[in-house]
């Protein structure tokens, strides 16, 4: 019994091997937005005008996986503030950071969808509740390791609100997005 | 003699570099499943209905995918457990590690080919196969390091009894389902 | 306010978890040059003479992708050399990190194009342009990291100042091949 | 002057960062492998017997996957062991493991390629070639930390020359499989 008291107090999962399964999935996601952008087709091998009217035509594609990039950047920005503050991963916080991860797997496929068919509302719509998830996902593991005592013990209070008030704020803006356009869908 | 005997008791292989190549081959899978997601061809490129029918038509690639996620993830969580009480690496934990990590790299492919052709029984035959001879090989480590006394020291012998049957049953239950799919394919 | 200036001290972002994620992407863009290598299609599946002669014509996709590589080589070896200097990650450095990603994940694209359109000027100068970019940020990175005291403080100054010129004269080099195949570009 | 021999003596580029490059590269070029394998096109969906026919129509793909990924395996298993007694990372080390890393990452292409055209002596030729310059790296890697007093200091000179007889043996051997299929090929 004592035993296993002491096990969940060292926490489910070593911290750094979780950061590193979290920062490789991040790395990997990043640089396979990339994965989308095709060699286009030349009838013109030489022709410089060709090319250039090619890729601006994809140009739709190009800022989608520029802006997905910066934004999984913000995403693990965001994550590693919070997560220093985190001492140990009880299994809600790892459960929430698989179900996290699903999402940040998602998001080539999702900036991609957005690139090729930027005027369809559903390929924002996906997008955006892609997003929003990843939102609730941090929320939800942030209160989880305040509940369940898994925060650093000297850390300060104002840190924990500061955390958990932009938490919500981004995780409610993301929401009424993503409900908005749901409900532009559904109305056209 | 004793060098040999210094440095087998070292351990074939550094586990911190082991834990490395094992977390980013399973960051990479999980990752690579959404691959699969192909963005869908419009006839309508705004047209918002046919985007959801063709993504909704392929509605088993993405529950095989969040699945296979899952699934990855709590074998992660798994081995996460069970390696921290291995203390140094002999060859044939080493060895079971590269055969299980061949299934790992292949779930991605398995996971594609049971999302395309969810009704075939065959998908699901390999499936299952990949990830009963994961389990089988995860169970083999467990016990050859117990064996081979690469486990720490001072460990409760109840955790190695535990995991043990965990194990056991996890690999049991994966190779009676296999079977019984490989005789109901057989019969048909 | 003590807590924020203590907390600007540790830096916005852990530096092992940067560098993890430098090396990831790096990682992974130096692998994703080879998917770009597609297996040719034989007429003749035994033929040697035949798969000989496609994979040359193909020849300046493979020099391509080789060079590529080695340039990612060096770039993570400069990187390397004066991320050692780099104390803790102000915002500023972090930011210029991303924006260099972005490039470095751009890479294997613009060695794709470079290697199928090598007599096309355009896909010179968008290469030329990628790296341009990744080497202002290389710039921007160390002077500011000078400026806002993210240096380790027992450093030599003249190893700044070896840095400092290498990179721009690195960023300048890059600059000039960059108009001068643009100004190239203008004319025909 | 001091500075600069000093800085020489803790080397080039961190150990730990190589060593992360490296694994990261493997791990992925492991993964890789597994891209080639596609979800065969069935006429009839259900057909256990067709999906069957069609896997194991591309067997020689599935065999050269799984030969190429243990093959790598054993590749970064005896990284593992010479690398430990590498102290600090030269110039000379760093640039042969760059290029070590090129055949790396080119391993899937060639598995790729000797899968599909098996009876095609070209692509056995290729895949030799590959390997067999990833094993003169390893080699002038391992004489060349010796030269530059890279290697731990306590090492037991038998050690060195354990591993420096099994590179050259596995490098000679590789070398003349590799002349005796390029001879084939030329009488062919």
């Amino acid at each position: 019994m004592i035993q296993r008291k002491h096990s969940s107090l060292q926490g489910a999962v070593n911290k750094n091997r979780l950061e590193f399964l979290f920062d490789g999935i991040f790395a990997i996601s990043m640089t396979l937005l990339v994965l989308e952008l095709k060699t286009p087709e030349l009838t013109e091998r030489k022709s410089a005008a060709e090319l250039g009217q090619l890729l601006l035509h994809h140009g739709a594609t190009f800022i989608s996986y520029i802006i997905s990039f910066i934004m999984l950047g913000i995403f693990w920005y965001r994550h590693n503030q919070y997560f220093h503050y985190i001492q140990r991963i009880t299994k809600s916080i790892f459960v929430f950071h698989i179900v996290q991860l699903v999402f940040v797997a998602f998001i080539p496929f999702c900036a991609a969808l957005l690139g090729r068919y930027t005027t369809n509302r559903l390929s924002l719509a996906i997008y955006l509740g892609c997003v929003t998830m990843f939102q609730w996902c941090a929320l939800i593991q942030w209160v989880a390791a305040k509940k369940q005592y898994a925060l650093i013990p000297r850390m300060d209070p104002s840190i924990y609100d500061r955390f958990k008030k932009g938490s919500i704020t981004s995780a409610v803006i993301c929401t009424l997005l993503f409900l908005q356009y749901l409900f532009l869908l559904l109305l056209s």
